[in-house]
């Protein structure tokens, strides 16, 4: 019999949460923080957070909006080179419905394993409005070994893994604006929307051969701007060398879906690198034996200009919009 | 010129929030991650977000919202005895309105300045609802020594710091549910409810001498069933030994306030310490050397019971309710 009525927030948390919290600086999720050993390591912060309608739709899975909430700030872990070590979560809800909090923790708990990131605490919140999922992942690299973005030189080979733009096709199809060919097609592109594969295998290989590196979230024209402008170079792209799916090629050719699209779309969480000359055979080689698909995209350049694209007879492309934004 | 639109978003925290990032860790808010260097320290975690309309008012000024999303964190810091770090910042926002981002970067940036506590990263999101504001604040103690609230023993002194009560009747009187007496009472009663003072001034003490230790956030009583559970033992209090304003004093007095809705009140953020009694005078002449009031308020016991609360006769007080639960 218990001497203490926990609360329903309390009760929440041991049943649904406590499961998670594998690491013993969890504390078992019952003291008022975390605590993470000292080591030689740095240790690399990001915070993502999610919400519902706005980076996930209201019935979407609640094992799928859980995988999402962690693999966005892993994704960010493996671009700075990082090896995860464990997470905190922040869930605002309008109420504890245990059919979304079974599913949504049993999922995020067996991602917390697979990618070894246990849950090391957070905080449960009521809210009256849409469901809000906040994440902060921490991860370690070897004192001073962060991979930054603002890094990339002139000469270095830009290279993005996976293929890009299939999310936004996925979330097109999800709200009617565009659809697809076949039904395999189509789950396909909704699964790379609402479950990303953070490229958590290749984190090694970043740190030993990129030079920079970011993650693709807002769209790879915009991000890619991005890590030009925190460089002081710029760079020049093919469209055409752009890895994509067979299905996004599939709805390119059918003018069912446009390159501006592909190019500017978010939700990608894919590795956009750029590599010293002589380190791009070791890095694709390094991709290659993790299973990870890698293609050079460009070359940077000296410079402050936007990135230039080019297509395939060698025209520049003029996108209009290169990433999306909240504000 | 800029040679690369930045988005909204960018622009949000390049105005704002970039000139709190005053740790080069933050990396100047443009990478996707930040770094902490190796030490020999442990990393002490907490999670702790707000939402408007639960943890504050949508009219309470955007500086005090500030301040509370910051300072309920430093509070669980300092009662874990750890020295700030840093904190990452998660705001969902309807949009970025100048008239309440202006005032709240500032005093966010003052508070980080006052406390040692850098803004070290960050995410920005829309949200059409409520707004909320997710911090994770990190900070450091030395290997093995965060201060937990599992460790009070039998024998072990109680104590709390300030003044316990005073946020409780601050919100029941914003909210109309009760009156004070006078204008300057209702003023220090609300400012208490708005911007909790986190007793980071005694972290070093609670680490020297607190053998357990927690933030007061959920209400004293309830917070202190806890404490007691983790640790396996019981307590006796005396109700009459709490420690209160001249405010909260008066209220009760003249029947504005009840004892229940003292001991029972969210937002204290006062510290709640269980003290070996060859370390209790130490602590107090420490608490009184960094001007912390600090007050006795009963005795943990072998036992399993719940803590039992008396009054100054001696009977015991009976609590309907020990804290707030949003669930």
């Amino acid at each position: 019999m218990p001497t203490v009525n926990m609360s329903g927030e309390d009760d929440l948390i041991a049943r649904y949460f406590k499961p998670l919290a594998t690491d013993p600086g969890a504390r078992g999720l019952v003291d008022d923080a975390a605590v993470l050993a000292a080591s030689g390591s740095d240790l690399v912060l990001t915070t993502d957070a999610i919400v519902e309608g706005v980076h996930y739709l209201p019935d979407d899975p609640p094992a799928a909006i859980a995988r999402k909430a962690l693999r966005v700030n892993l994704s960010d872990l493996a671009a700075k080179g990082a090896t995860p070590a464990g997470f905190l979560l922040t869930l605002a809800l309008r109420n504890a419905d245990e059919s979304f909090l079974a599913p949504f923790a049993e999922a995020l708990g067996q991602d917390a394993a697979a990618y070894g990131c246990p849950l090391l605490g957070g905080d449960t919140v009521s809210t009256p409005g849409p469901m809000m999922i906040s994440v902060t992942a921490l991860g370690r690299v070897p004192a001073g070994a962060m991979v930054r973005r603002d890094a990339l030189r002139p000469g270095d080979t830009i290279v993005v893994t996976g293929t890009i733009g299939d999310a936004a096709l996925g979330l097109d199809l999800l709200l009617g604006r565009t659809t697809a060919t076949t039904a395999r097609d189509r789950d396909f592109l909704i699964g790379r929307y609402r479950e990303p594969q953070p490229r958590s295998a290749l984190a090694e290989t970043v740190r030993r051969h990129a030079r920079a590196a970011m993650d693709i979230s807002d769209g790879l024209a915009g991000d890619l701007a991005k890590m030009c402008a925190a460089s002081g170079v710029t760079a020049t792209l093919e469209a055409a060398a752009v890895p994509l799916s067979s299905a996004a090629r599939t709805m390119i050719g059918n003018g069912a879906a446009a390159l501006q699209r592909i190019l500017s779309g978010g939700d990608d969480y894919e590795l956009l690198c750029g590599i010293a000359a002589d380190q791009l055979d070791a890095f694709l080689a390094a991709a290659q034996r993790s299973a990870v698909p890698a293609a050079v995209i460009g070359t940077a350049a000296d410079g402050t200009a936007a990135p230039r694209w080019l297509d395939a007879n060698g025209c520049e492309v003029s996108l209009t919009a290169l990433s999306y934004s909240h504000f």
